[in-house]
């Protein structure tokens, strides 16, 4: 599967005139090989860095990965090759045990460039790389990377749609359990039950959860918020499945809303279905964004963010839908689409959909209908 | 409250004759800070470093925090300086602005040493500074660190407190949820939920949920595995809190327990007190260690793990319950112990309490007690 996406790697660093390279960034791992790293926890203590992906042209990808991980959902066409992160028989030293793996692979290189990801490479890598290997030059590639992701493979589009069925029982669960009297925490521990009983699995999930005058402040996480009668919620859900990130955006009405919330709840989904009918190839990105601003100015409202962005191996990459991008569409491109409205100190809402742009248009991926 | 903690670090700068820090791992910003940097969803696109501590001596230390970062919980005593991590209006660049900002602190000092933890440093922004600031120094005091932390201070260990009753809370819904037809991810959901409701926010939780035949394995994440009669169900949480670590495990039956399994879990419940017996200052941590393993042996069994470990602002560190180290105890250190046994093909047992180091003895902080 990854094959496809290994290849356009290979013709990047042709181009760039790049031997090979050292990626380490959780995104580019999983992108070429498949493998979702645990992140869920933040730095593990046993392995600081838990996963490096080599590539040496005319030779076959190595990747690194910490004993404590599992590497059954590494794509066929890479060695792995192992090393220890936790022990409890001498003092943990991860960190040292892929460093020395990698010195070692590197070592036996003519002098070559090595392209890196400088953000993303703990600096305790690249220092003994340096001191060890002098041969070599590193080189920044980060840059090259994020172009070559914006076109998805089938494989990657089953991977968002797959996501994207969470976000659809996670909007079900939100609406039927945003309720007065509950709060804004309680409907979302129902909401990520919901999407880990059907995942069959934890997951990693972002979400904004606000209720009432909080949404008028965009987003921010669930807090122990009591639901008002009549409170609009805002429940954008962004879960990772498989590597793959998906991501909508409802809101909804805790009994019935006014006259003046379903008017604006109308007046952002024409827009939204209007902008989705405008999605087609070449159309620039920011083409969309200003479609989307405007309407929302009609309504009598603006929101401070972008109007969308492509998802995938990361919850927020190229295409980014906003005023400066000109970037034309392709086909293959997944992109969110967002519209919101917030009135200070009163409400806001926001509706969110993720497309495919397709030869001739966009198919949108998200099954769920938006609801007050 | 972080003065303390402070003060601590530039006696060890004074020592190592090291002139000023920046400090970039999660775990050092809280130690230091108290800022509890968000680790739920991997690593940011809009700024892959949220936070850095920067300490020249003699000056007031300055916490450069990403604007998408509330910086509510820094204690005072701390220049808060924001940089842009999100933006619509231009390409982002947290990390460069970051870097920027970095650089242009530096720049301006005279010629000396900075102390920096390279395993959490991006290569990205040593590069910058290396090539920017050529009459700096840098210098990796990771290992400095690490020591310093194994003594908890009052206020450290009031967090520790306060992250394990939230595990109280999570050991007590497992136990009421723990029954037969359930899936072992269905028990974790209602944990989840009844710890971030306690909470009264989402939390970081790690996690070891497995059942029946599983739990010879040692842990493991909750998966669809429906529970058993009579099924033995392992619970390790670890809640992050406040940015601080809570860590207890109960061994629970989903039904009626069989002889063999009442009288190990007895057995390994007798070995755990009679340790936390042990527990006094001047006590080599591998003492404890010894006399764990030998307990277990003399049950017919064996652990393929520590014995126990220093928790903290991460949930393993000094001083580890290994069998080399040789560390004797010192009053304030605040440690988790966790015999267990595994019989292979079969089920398996753990309990786990986190404790204080006290002048005299041992102080249990976790509040729940272990039931089969």
């Amino acid at each position: 599967m990854s094959n496809t996406r290994m290849n356009r790697l290979l013709e990047i660093l042709r181009e760039k005139k790049i031997e090979q390279v050292a990626l380490t960034s959780p995104g580019s791992i999983c992108y070429f090989t498949g493998h979702a790293a645990a992140i869920e926890t933040g730095p593990s203590p046993f392995a600081p860095l838990v996963v490096a992906l080599v590539l040496v042209r005319q030779e076959e990808p190595i990747l690194f990965i910490a004993d404590s991980e599992s590497s059954g959902d590494v794509a066929a066409g890479f060695e792995i090759r192992k090393f220890q992160g936790y022990t409890y028989e001498r003092p943990l030293r991860g960190l040292e045990e892929v460093t020395t793996l990698l010195v070692d692979h590197f070592n036996r290189l003519p002098r070559s460039t090595v392209g890196v990801e400088m953000g993303d490479l703990p600096a305790f890598i690249l220092e003994s790389l340096r001191s060890n290997c002098r041969q070599l030059e590193f080189k920044d590639i980060t840059d090259d990377l994020a172009p070559m992701r914006a076109v998805k493979d089938e494989d990657e589009i089953r991977a968002i749609r797959s996501a994207l069925e969470l976000c659809d029982v996670g909007q079900a669960a939100v609406k039927k359990c945003a309720l007065p009297g509950l709060t804004e925490l309680e409907v979302f521990g129902e909401m990520q039950k919901a999407m880990e009983q059907a995942a069959g699995t934890r997951l990693p999930i972002l979400a904004d959860l606000v209720s009432g005058i909080r949404t008028a402040g965009v987003g921010g996480n669930p807090g122990p918020f009591r639901i008002g009668e009549g409170d609009l919620v805002i429940a954008d859900i962004v879960p990772r499945r498989q590597g793959y990130w998906g991501d909508t955006c409802n809101t909804c009405a805790a009994g019935e809303p006014n006259t003046e919330q379903k008017r604006v709840f109308h007046g952002i989904e024409s827009a939204l279905y209007e902008c989705i009918d405008r999605v087609r190839p070449g159309t620039p990105a920011c083409d969309l964004d200003s479609f989307l601003r405007q309407r929302v100015a009609s309504l009598g409202g603006a929101y401070p963010h972008h109007s969308g962005h492509g998802i995938g191996v990361t919850y927020h990459e190229e295409p980014r839908i906003v005023p400066y991008n000109q970037t034309p569409l392709r086909a293959g491109m997944v992109i969110a689409l967002e519209p919101g409205i917030y009135f200070e100190g009163k409400w806001g809402l926001r509706l969110e959909h993720t497309v495919l742009v397709t030869q001739t248009g966009a198919e949108v991926l998200s099954q769920f209908r938006h609801t007050l």
